[in-house]
């Protein structure tokens, strides 16, 4: 009986330590990820890679997204890279993503991300316009890989005018 | 030998079930304590009950908030409050506050929601205003409590004419 009362506190040990230590490194990897994820997806807007930004949202019906323009919301992948694509088309011309400000929180298969990214877009009569949106995306860890499931992208706006803030400061 | 087996096999049996269930009714008693969340916040927000609709969010410097008026963002319950207050003096009036389409998910002690809030306020003059906010909050549970650690309130832009949409539609 001794003997089994040791395994199990040698086992319980274990799994205390084991699970510490894993979550601990998993977590530190996971919020790595996330971080490439966004530091990829500047590169990816300024190739104007359609496809490659699409990969970061999750498939299907699942992803709703609030985007900074209307409508008032997305739902399902298919419906928001039509959102993308209208971007591109109004804006042919070379592009700038910078992200600042990343907040990553990365807790077993759930994520989250806020924070700032700051566009110059080139429009058709190749004028330059700057944008910086304010967002937050929830992720969800799917067979190793982390996918954005919903989004929130936005400018702060004046009540009295209803005028949005493109340039808003820290 | 045979028996440590068993005892193994009955131990990890056990974990399984009860990690399994435990998880099961702990993920729908969240959901359902955020959904009440949301309906009190309705309820203190009419009543214009600002300790009340404060203590809802994680305090100190935890919270990052962005509101869907200036500035770009506050850190810290306290800086939060007084965007809160200011609406309240310059809505003085009645006001009611419409949760709809409430999404809510809950893993741990970690949980995001999304939606949309319809506010009837009511100005100095005695006019009437709606705002039909997007929201999105992510949740920590901390001592047994959920407390929203970040939030995003915003309302879609028309990007040539750079206006709010204050009733978006579905």
């Amino acid at each position: 009986m001794k003997l089994l009362v040791a395994l199990l506190v040698i086992l319980a040990l274990g799994a205390l330590v084991g699970f510490g230590s894993s979550v601990k490194t998993r977590s530190g990897t996971d919020e790595q990820a996330i971080r490439a994820l966004y530091a990829r997806y500047s590169v990816d807007a300024e190739a104007r890679n359609l496809d490659a930004i699409m990969s970061y949202y999750a498939p299907g019906k699942t992803l709703v997204a609030f985007d900074a323009y209307p409508p008032r919301r997305y739902v399902g992948v298919a419906a928001y890279r039509k959102s993308y694509a209208g971007f591109f088309v109004a804006y042919p011309g070379p592009l700038t993503s910078k992200v600042s400000d990343l907040h990553v929180s990365a807790a077993g298969s759930f994520a989250y991300a806020f924070g700032v990214d700051r566009w110059v877009a080139t429009a058709k009569n190749g004028q330059k316009q700057t944008a910086v949106f304010r967002f937050t995306d929830v992720l969800r860890k799917t067979g190793g890989k982390w996918l954005i499931v919903h989004e929130h992208l936005s400018f702060p706006v004046d009540p009295v005018t209803g005028r949005a803030d493109f340039l808003s400061k820290p």
